[in-house]
């Protein structure tokens, strides 16, 4: 049976925000769909890029040099390792990312926060 | 400068089938974009895995056990590293893909070949 993933099957399969699930994994990466709304906390992951496509909504980066990137569904953005980024949206509205990183990333980064998720789950 | 990626405007750059463009990069990882049609070639990656995201049309991969798998806008499929398979679509109709791999992969792998690119041009 060859597994073929259908990503809005994926996300119909779960609700709550920042939460990560696991929907691939290749090359020592992973391929993680999350919903998200508001704010999660600053971080950085201090040896691993990370990879934000917005598949609904709008989501926003801001990082510490003040700049902000603003992404709308179909655009992606690429965190280099080490930089610091706070994500999040306005006005508590949701948005629906795709994300991509090495499977040793924690989504908090280096930070441990309220909503630091334990273990990705897969889906 | 923040380099923002809308994937759209990517595929509107280019036409020309079985050519990827490289529209990202992380972790040792491209992301790259590619508009085919009609079959590649049958090929396999030694010590890559490979994801394809189909992202207009339909597109289809035939491996060596005679399975094939279907995948539709909004669907991936990750092709596990040594196993051969060949890319197609049917009836000549053009598919839109996104792909995963390594930044060492060669779209044809082990195999030389006419539509074999010498080198992912970047977008």
């Amino acid at each position: 049976m060859r597994k073929i993933v259908n990503i809005k099957e994926k996300y119909a399969q779960f609700s709550d925000h920042w939460s990560p699930r696991v929907v691939g994994e290749l090359n020592g990466q992973q391929v993680k769909l999350a919903k998200v709304s508001g704010e999660l906390v600053w971080h950085d992951h201090a040896t691993e890029d990370e990879l934000f496509l917005v598949q609904r909504g709008t989501f926003y980066l801001e990082f510490r040099d003040g700049t902000t990137v603003e992404l709308k569904e179909g655009e992606f953005y690429i965190v280099p390792r080490g930089v610091e980024h706070l994500p999040y949206t306005k006005n508590g509205e949701e948005a629906w990312l795709l994300l991509l990183e090495p499977a040793t990333t924690k989504h908090t980064g280096n930070v441990d926060h309220a909503l630091t998720q334990r273990k990705a789950e897969f889906l």
